[in-house]
């Protein structure tokens, strides 16, 4: 099972009138830490747009446990569920990076679509290459 | 069952390179439709929490069906599943306003908490009473 | 001097955890003030793009005046200086709609650019006659 | 004159469909190094808080030179103007930390205010011992 660990200080932006990190924002977070776990990959998601293969969201989902305040690290725990089917399938656990407590934790499913017709397609050659290469790391 | 229908023009700023709204806004436009359906029973957000309630999510969830795009006017319509325990349960169905298209279907759930402790709590009183005044209507 | 007025509503995500507006949103905010104001004319953003054009920002300022709340309906007054060089300026006073208390005040500048190669050009055809058409009405 | 370097890397949901990186995000960025250069002279702007102090924007500015991308690591110089007198004054450059190209430049000026009454106050004594203390070192 491919994984990332990723560490996001939260912004005074990122949070709301409840004096917690907005729920919404974790989508953010959540967006950087897929990020990272194609980098370690070696896949850049900027290099897969330009080569005009996008990645949109399917659905997501996230369970808050404990709210999340400004100026606090996060340690996003994220894993790619090998599927070489169709839908990718990440999950997420975010931790306080300093107390270890689980402050919440989600997934994400997408689907490979083509640019310029915004279709889902099978997951590209490249990207198949990439998760093999990764598993026999 | 109380419900309520909310209108909301994309932004510009919604955007992302992928140029569709970018899914993290969802739960900005939910966030909008669901204080829309408490002033519609007679619930101002801005008076619960100035009473010391708060009403943070537990879960959220958002499936994409198709993406929108800039400048686009969605309705909202979004349903309280009448329950009067501890958890609030949400659903939200999204149109695309011109074209009916749905655009994508999501929930929230939340617990009253109390501002001082931030711990669950039951619905306040006038919380039960607001939803009972409207199942008669 | 061409002038419009829109109106929004701030939201709940727009908040910080100073229990006001953050001043980054006021900059979201002058883009539909901005944007309305180009559809009065008779000039659709969507439109633009879409036949190559791009109208980035090149400077904008804000001078905070009273803080805006969660909830309140902002009136923001927008002017096109009436500049037919290669420089757009438009200026922004947001009011709050109920009060009429000035909340903030500030200006934005733009050029037009070709979305290929992102180079200034000057104002397009299109543009001077929807500018010409309004002056005269 | 104090200064500090931060290093943001931009994020998917920081771009819109110009493909850039959204103007009003880069007053986000500046909040960053703004609290990063706090830090360093030994000021927590969560400690500020909690202590009753809050130091909300007068005015900010920015002047866009050339467009930042996705999943570029900009780097912000931000310098407070030393000024012991009720307005702070910083201001900001923004480089791509590869190439050095400066992408944009700013400032923001901020006054401390007292979290009960929201009024103006003149800097707290804490705060200019960490100025005078850093301008000895």
């Amino acid at each position: 099972m491919l994984s990332a660990e990723t560490r996001i200080r939260t912004r005074y932006a990122d949070t709301d009138q409840m004096q917690i990190v907005h729920h919404a924002k974790y989508f953010e977070y959540f967006e950087v830490a897929r990020i990272d776990l194609l980098h370690q990959i070696g896949l850049s998601y900027f290099e897969m747009e330009r080569n005009n293969y996008l990645l949109p969201l399917i659905e997501c989902f996230c369970n808050f446990i404990k709210p999340a305040r400004f100026d606090e690290v996060l340690r996003i725990e994220t894993r790619l569920q090998k599927n070489l089917g169709p839908i990718l399938h990440l999950t997420y656990k975010v931790f306080n990076d300093e107390t270890n407590e689980l402050i919440a934790e989600g997934f994400t499913k997408h689907s490979f679509v083509k640019k310029d017709t915004m279709k889902p397609i099978r997951p590209p050659q490249f990207y198949l290459e990439a998760i093999h290469n990764s598993a026999n790391k």
